[in-house]
């Protein structure tokens, strides 16, 4: 067992990890080369541009003002400082919202280790009968914990009355946040400008009719039925395959961009390329007229395609968006079921256009509930069984397999240190690769499922990785064995045997978890702002594979936060916290260290780096709140596991309270509050509309419509030979800017050219 | 354990015990002196009249008519004869959904019977090499059943393969049930005439506003958000003061009525009565004028709450019911939220006007809530601990605790025989009574958790019931002891314990099952028919109270069917056969002649007695469907806990996949028909709309709401006042015929009086 020496060793060792990191940040984001790996969002706002542009050969790419790195933490308030309603319109209610679930870490775990340090730890520390239990070592940290006070002593009244006051205070923050957020989310949506979301309903299930296409159905089927309110629709298409021609036309324009630069710079000698294989053999033909050539012939191809797509009745799958002349329509039309059969005429509210995933559209009901139940049971046997498979593989892969498959390697293989690492690495790799890929496995499980936006597949996903964790992290850290052995032994155990067994594991595992923190934490989070692997593949590309400015653009691309494996890894420090809270107070520290970090770095990231692939008004938010909900269950449920074997039994029906309210208080803050993330209030639309109609009595929302829901595809085979059209540009610029339309048009915001406020581009060039 | 012989016995008894009900039914049934009794149904409709008014003096009591005994049970293929949509006209939707529960257990069983005995019980039989086990003693009846099948044996893939063959057969049923009964509820919505419910939505939790009243609140709050659609609304008063003044004064009415008809028949002496108790003592009056007197006072008085109630704003409650001048404007309100607060302005389907349950429609959002956590905690004490109250009164009421009571009882209690009657029937008589209120209880817990219809009352007391029955009933026979011993027990054992210890004694149990089923089932339906109950409480109010014509029918009151405590009842049945199909196919025969029995007595009943409060389209088939699944999956545990002590662990995975597979299918199945019970789609609301505005093009709506959803006691007040105005006539008259409506107006209804279809009351009035 480990003593208070070894903790505060492996935290030392820890933070200077974690300071080593933070070092290397400040002194890398001075250097203008990698400016834009540090500050990709503001270079997609259009408010930075390239600072080696300018000034002698070296200073572009390193930064000789040595002043500058005197505050080489001076990024951590300058993150802090951008006040949240301006960050909403910088990054979106999505990312200020995932910021509040540290936010939310901080405002529990503060006041509760304040608390427990101030009753708990005395009471644990000062007891002084302590029951000498042979069987199990006492440590410096089992005197500050549950461990120390022998069986039914009376101070366990204590740890019982902490117990009801960190409950309390959870629900009490639980419950002021979700308000908190609900009204942001409904003062975000109320405050959005015209978005063409706001006017459509997705309308899936059309039913097949002989008589009528899709869309003259559609077209009937509202123009009876929402008489006063339907506008027009838009048919969704199977475009597959003219995706894929578009893609290829795309990288044939970068390669005659490439090829047309360089024939520019040196135009004495137009460059040529090989017909064949990677352009490593065959005829050696003019590059730029070649690639010209195979752009028309794509073009014409792609052109075909899209008439062929837009005349065959099979690729116009049986589901639209179908439009409203009034939010108010919209809202109705989304909240009502439409016919008898309710699986037919499916509506529901119209995600963004950039939050839409095409593929799932027309997935019928039937084939969605059978999928469902496919990837409930494949989930299932994923988590409990995924070990079977690795093991196998594991087996496979030991020193004689390889030998076997690849003799000529024996020789260096048999090499001693050689051999001992790799037995020491293979049995490992297996279980590492798939760790790694299980996010992405979830993701494509989720996608099965027929989720219609990547808003909902992301929340899916976090949900599956969150079980996952809690099942083979968790209870596989505290019950050794897999998942499993677990579960079997769960089955054999009764009720009330469950939680006492893992009670009695858990205030021996605190130093583990502890070290955790900080590994995983700490240091993962420190990890974080270092953005090492993007700083590596960006300088790669740039040396390797940048040919034109837009190739740049792309080898910048930040990417959005990953909402899927992130959150439930927060949600895993929740449940630490919330479990030792009570129970061994000494681990509550690490945790606001790590939310405090986290919340600094994701701040200073958000405002810097990721930009948001879509914006789904902090949907997520039910989903967090439900999670920490779980913990707070699984919390009580131990504890009451854990006091039961201390013999305080009168404890057990006061304990048993807890999880009833708290199961009560989640029903509450569902009705009270849920109905804000799935329903659009009729009152608000009808707000909007009229406040609109008395801005713009003329406006021609069909016109702004045209365009919003065509699948992207066509968009951007229209876009690249120059069709579009302004309908479409002009319903895409209300959006919270993207990647794809702050690379077709690049006009600067005007807030963030005026001086008005002190924004973060100026801060981070003054330190250039 | 009983043998077949026994079992035969008592089969024998029951049969002739029902026998004997149906026989004293037959010949009660033909006595015109009985007729309101087992016909008060035609007379409600106004289709019959009394057989007392015409012939000789004693055939008005007794029928003399000989060859009408001779078909005693005519009754039953006449029960029969009425097609399907003629009884939905003569009773209503509810009444013959109700009949579908009983005609789902003959299609279910019927077929699971035939297939048992064909493959199942030869085999169990055949067995030869039986495992001689000293401890469980061989019955004929288990020579049946699988006891009869020793360890480990190969015959247990026939039980398998017909548990699956069960499951597969039970889900089969139940989908086109639903799908049966859904477009059924759909089609009785859709063909129905106008109904004021049909414009009108129930809103909830207007919220305080201290500048305007609750009505202009309401009208401005719906002027704006459905400006087009909205027509007028109806606030809801605090009336039960109110309430009482009008019930005491229809009493003092009764008895002027009385003693008018008393002077009418002798005019040469004025009645009098005496002012004090009870008419005992006091100063002797002309009892004509005094209730005259009386009733103008209460009149008055009534006159003059009513109109405090108009005035007083603090009657007025934060609810109101809102109409529409669209079918499709009151669906879409219905089923959106209003405000960006989900707790204010609730807006729901509003019930027909009988269905209300006016007192619970001021409950506020956080009461709610507060009060389903403490009726859930209640019901759960209520179940598994109601046996300590019940013991404690018990160990009260004995010999000598009476005999502390009431000393002078002493010698008539020490007698002999008396003394151990009192003995035997003491200890009983408190659960008894505890029974018998049970179904009261529980209606008294659903009222206090608010629901605002007497439909969704009876569906939530059902559902209780239903959770009563199975732990007390069910368990509480397998195992015996009382339900907080099960529950500790469970507790204390392993998750894959339970279903072995219930598994175990299941076959064991069966000829218990088959006992009561007999008299519970059987005996029970039987005296169902014969109604002993309202026919004593008739005779006496007739030879007792009856005072006055009204008086008579009042007494004559069939009431409705008790669905909140019939319907779980038969739940239990559906349990039995599932659980029993396999195990102990013998069971099933006496379940299917429940079923038949049961069909053709209630369906009788249904035409002849009973006449509903309320229609509310089949509402509750989704629970009936949800019990009959969660059914099927204990049924499906519990056999594999069985086979897993019979050591057929192959059997354990394949097993398994059953509850996973049923689990799958509820949920598609309610995803595919529950919103037909729930919503109101807007194509058919268009529809009729459209309709309805062709046919009726300058229809009134305004007047033909204007007082549908009129606090019932002012109607009665206006009533009787005769102040009623043609409005409210109008919209009441639309309704499935009620008692009030039937007994205020009394035109026949056309349908019955042609001779096109040849209806009961014609054979009924045949055989007299």
């Amino acid at each position: 067992m480990a003593t208070l020496a070894d903790i505060g060793l492996a935290a030392a060792i820890n933070i200077l990890v974690a300071i080593a990191f933070l070092v290397a940040f400040a002194i890398l984001r001075l250097q203008p080369i990698n400016d834009r790996v540090y500050f990709p969002k503001w270079y997609l706002k259009g408010v930075r541009s390239s600072p080696t542009c300018s000034g002698a050969f070296v200073r572009k790419f390193v930064n000789l003002n040595l002043s500058s790195y005197l505050r080489f933490l001076g990024w951590m308030p300058a993150a802090l400082r951008m006040p949240e309603p301006e960050l909403i319109n910088h990054a979106g209610l999505d990312s200020v919202v995932y910021l509040r679930i540290y936010l939310i870490g901080l405002k529990l775990f503060v006041p509760m280790a304040i608390l427990a340090f101030a009753v708990l730890v005395p009471i644990n520390w000062t007891n002084t009968d302590t029951l000498k239990n042979s069987e199990v070592e006492f440590s410096n940290i089992d005197k500050l914990s549950i461990s120390n006070i022998p069986l039914s002593s009376q101070r366990f009244w204590a740890h019982l009355v902490m117990a009801y006051i960190f409950t309390s205070w959870t629900c009490y923050v639980l419950f002021k946040e979700y308000e908190i957020v609900a009204s942001m989310r409904l003062h975000f949506l109320a405050s959005e400008k015209r978005r063409p979301d706001q006017f459509t309903v997705l309308v899936r299930n059309v039913p097949p009719d002989p008589d009528e296409s899709v869309s003259e159905l559609v077209e009937h089927f509202f123009l009876v039925n929402h008489r006063d309110h339907y506008l027009t629709h838009q048919v969704v298409y199977n475009a597959n395959k003219l995706s894929k021609l578009v893609k290829k036309k795309k990288q044939m324009q970068n390669w005659r961009d490439y090829y047309q630069l360089k024939y520019d710079k040196d135009p004495s000698k137009r460059p040529a390329v090989k017909t064949g294989f990677l352009g490593l053999c065959g005829e050696k033909v003019d590059a730029i007229d070649f690639y010209k050539s195979k752009i028309d012939e794509l073009s014409k191809k792609a052109t075909t395609e899209q008439e062929m797509i837009k005349k065959d009745p099979k690729s116009i799958m049986p589901a639209a968006f179908v439009s409203f002349r009034t939010r108010w329509g919209a809202a109705v039309c989304a909240q009502t079921q439409q016919t008898r059969n309710p699986t037919l005429w499916l509506t529901e509210w119209a995600p963004e256009p950039r939050d839409v995933y095409w593929q799932n559209l027309a997935i019928p009901f039937v084939s969605l509930t059978v999928r469902r139940l496919i990837i409930a049971v494949a989930f299932f046997v994923l988590t409990f069984f995924f070990m079977i498979p690795i093991a196998f593989v594991q087996s496979l892969a030991n020193i004689e397999g390889i030998e076997k498959v690849v003799p000529f390697l024996k020789p260096v293989i048999e090499v001693g240190t050689i051999k001992s690492f790799i037995q020491g690495f293979l049995p490992g790799i297996a279980l590492k690769i798939f760790l790694i890929l299980l996010p992405t496995i979830l993701m494509l499980m989720s996608k099965f499922e027929g989720f219609t936006s990547l808003s909902a597949l992301e929340r899916r996903s976090a949900s599956k990785y969150y079980l996952f964790l809690l099942v083979n992290v968790f209870l596989g850290s505290i019950i050794t064995g897999t998942a499993f052995q677990q579960l079997n032994r769960f089955i054999h155990q009764s009720a009330n045997e469950i939680p006492r067994t893992i009670g009695v594991s858990i205030p021996q595992k605190a130093t583990f978890f502890i070290t955790y923190i900080m590994v995983d934490g700490w240091a993962g989070i420190a990890g974080e702002i270092l953005r090492l692997k993007p700083l590596i593949i960006y300088h790669l590309k740039n040396f390797f594979l940048v040919k034109t400015e837009k190739d740049r653009e792309e080898a910048m691309d930040p990417g959005s936060i990953d909402f899927a494996s992130a959150e439930p890894k927060i949600q895993l420090y929740f449940l630490l916290g919330l479990v030792y809270a009570v129970v061994t107070p000494f681990l509550l520290p690490f945790i606001i260290i790590f939310f405090a970090l986290a919340f600094v770095v994701f701040r200073h990231q958000i405002i810097n780096v990721y930009n948001q692939e879509y914006e789904s008004g902090a949907a997520f938010w039910p989903d967090v709140h439900c999670r920490i909900i779980t913990a707070l269950i699984i919390s009580q449920l131990l504890l009451l596991g854990l006091l039961s074997t201390k013999h305080a039994v009168n404890s057990t029906p006061l304990l048993l309270v807890l999880p009833v309210l708290t199961i009560w208080f989640h029903r509450f803050c569902k009705s009270r509050f849920e109905p804000a993330f799935v329903k659009y209030p009729l009152q608000e639309a009808m707000m909007k509309d009229t406040l609109e109609h008395a801005r713009e009595p003329n406006l021609d929302l069909r016109a702004y419509l045209l365009n919003a829901y065509v699948h992207p595809v066509f968009k951007d085979h229209e876009d690249h030979d120059s069709f579009t059209d302004d309908g479409e540009q002009e319903c895409e610029n209300v959006l919270v800017p993207t990647k794809r339309q702050s690379r077709k048009n690049t006009p600067v915001p005007s807030k963030y050219n005026g001086s008005s406020s002190p924004s973060l581009p100026d801060i981070a060039k003054e330190e250039l």
